[in-house]
């Protein structure tokens, strides 16, 4: 019990000389497993090194999986943790060297570790940071049902778009099928403009124009949205930091 | 007169039970037609089940007709449903399966019937939702002068520019006319860049850095606008909610 | 002097029935114009075609040559008249076809012509528009020193990126020189991307991540500033409006 | 001491007759210098001019390093203008011509010399503009915290994304190591979309849609905060501008 208590302060606790050298430990072998993985996946390292690679990355794991037990067995809210954000994160960074034997390239989702970084949110916890970053997640949230809405309809545009676009352009232009006719769509209103498929006929050109202008204007809705929502936010942050001096209600205009 | 007031209430009413499973019904319908001609596209499965596909979009159409035709037969005010938005794009969904005998690739047209969809908005009826896409509609009535002011000054620079880059790059380079010219300005302007035409002469690229730089910038016009027009309809919206202590008058700050 | 002036209110004025039916068939003319050199660009036509279209493009520029000195001559202020900027578009319009005998191309620059087309600001002179157009060139002129410092930054960060990805890259990667490598970098932070040039090295790829993600986020300036002085601009049309309840003073918040 | 001071008062000064004429000429000799090195890095001249190029830079980087020491010798704080930005950018600008020995292609990192340039700012110090760019510099500074939170999640979903597209596309589609994966997902959420590397097979056209509209959205989010910063900023310097008529404080609402 005591044990469990001493390493819970440590593991998840930041304060402590312990937690900040168990913090920096594991950050650095999150990074070392990662660029393992990154190193595996260029083809000169591979031929050279993948048996050190492999090996590297199953010792990584068997930390993991050591670490991730310890987590569970030294928390007060076991349960709690395993729900938490964090834990199915820890989860999931062990999972893809268990599929190792079911197809060997599944190995290199080892890169979904990268996603534990995000704990360095919770050990730099700054106060400024956490307010900021509250008031840019209740902007987000504020604004979220809008944004669906956009998504809604960015998502009808880009089939009604990508299906016409299919029927003028046809599979001579690159345009094989109603779903690769979405895929350009969506290429085109979000101004990616790879390329890879590109109208040829006059006609194809003159809708894809204004295609185009769609992308091009109504990004302006989910920026605008996102903005105003942010900037009443930060107001109502300093305004209820000081009472009316007419009405002594607090939070008004 | 019993029944269509019944009839009524379960195809254009969403409160009852009754609404409830014909809205689901009719979506699921809406949703299998889409995805019947999104796979009939598909070279693929266009040979193997083409005639299966042929006959569930026939299907799907006589149910939309019978349903159109019962929404009319129901409605108090039957022109006021054929000319709402969403009597249009029920017409405009039954359209495409009568072209077939003229163009058979007009039947993936069908996939129109995704517009449809937009009927989740009326059914999802949140009170918020439709709360914010009011404030939303609001701000892009607002600012929809402003913004048409901005579409056409983007048409004349992409007519002038595209019209000049034609005039110094021409033919050898892909600008085979003015109208491909035109094509090529909305693509740099609106930074799609698919790079199907691009320059190659020092003058022309050096025209087209400008063309790139304008078009960076001036999508900050119609965001500024919508966002400037969002956030003074929110803050009218909050200030609208109580009175002045002083005066007693609403809405002033 | 009679006729002089009965020709000002036709020609300049837009509220009689005459001035309507002039401004209405000049704008036809210019369209006219426009179409006829567009269509005189596209090869299948011009071959065909090309002797009628110049003589059209002969007949349009005398008759607006007849129309630019009839403005001249009917201004009470002449000299005012052709320094005006619609002056200036007027007199532009008139040269391509002048060029002619030097290089036959330059009468495809008779698309210059389309900028007469903003003479339609000046026809729908409604109240509203001139307000709001009023407001959108206040908020322009209230950023523009901003803007300014914006693109000679972006100018400068242009060419030391392009400088060092030429170096990086080289010509066997498409940068054959600096300004080369300037456009490429232009081409990057507009996020246009054509992908005509593209680093091929690992160096240079890792460069350009950053040259994007640069790209991506400044654009968040010149949108901000933009917005900022718009919202402020839109509020202190509305703060005159009326005057304060305690001090009398106008405008203050 | 007397010349140290004279000197100090027409190099770093801007306010005398010499201050202005040698502010002028070193920035003539530094574009000048940057010319002669972009077109150094055109082959069509390299071959012809290479050493009068050679030539001139040897020689503009001697009257630069003159330069450079005197502007040491006459500062009364000679270690405060090493360390500043102008003091680095001055010397970063002399160290290439250095490198010339080593390899001769690193003599076109001269043109980071078009840097020093930014002295302009300094030079055409307007007060108006030295309070715009204050404004922009407080707006940058509030929002970096955010701002950072930002390319931190967006370097992350760039390794995730890049990673998982690796794994689905493979080497045969372009994606040939984890690395390009995440170049990639960098081209792609920038929406810069070169068109180099881009998805073959339909699971990874689907999740690059998914990637593309991640990339279209999330640009909202940097204008956002950047914005709302500004407009903050812009409406604080207003309202301490004067006191409140009520309670005589100032800056408050």
């Amino acid at each position: 019990m005591e044990l469990r208590r001493r390493l819970y302060v440590i593991i998840f606790g930041t304060d402590t000389w312990a937690g900040k050298l168990f913090d920096l430990t594991l950050l650095s072998l999150i990074v070392a497993s990662f660029l393992v993985a990154v190193l595996d996946s260029v083809e000169r390292y591979h031929l050279q090194w993948h048996d050190a690679f492999l090996l590297a990355e199953i010792v990584f794991s068997i930390i993991f999986a050591v670490e991730y037990a310890t987590r569970i067995w030294v928390s007060p809210n076991r349960w709690g943790y395993v729900k938490s954000l964090y834990g199915i994160i820890d989860l999931l960074s062990l999972l893809p060297i268990l599929f190792l034997w079911v197809d060997p390239s599944a190995a290199h989702l080892v890169v979904v570790r990268i996603l534990r970084v995000l704990r360095l949110f919770r050990i730099l916890r700054l106060t400024e940071f956490l307010v900021e970053e509250q008031l840019l997640i209740r902007a987000i949230q504020q604004s979220s049902k809008m944004i669906f809405i956009f998504f809604l309809i960015v998502a009808i545009l880009a089939t009604v778009f990508g299906s016409t676009m299919y029927v003028i352009e046809g599979p001579e232009s690159g345009f094989n099928s109603i779903p690769e006719g979405i895929y350009w769509a969506v290429v085109t209103i979000t101004t990616v403009g790879y390329g890879d498929i590109t109208p040829q006929t006059a006609i194809g050109k003159a809708v894809s124009t204004l295609v185009m202008l769609t992308g091009y204007s109504i990004i302006a809705v989910p920026t605008g949205v996102f903005t105003a929502s942010l900037a009443s936010e930060i107001k109502s942050n300093q305004r209820s930091a000081f009472s009316c001096p007419h009405c002594g209600r607090f939070g008004h205009e």
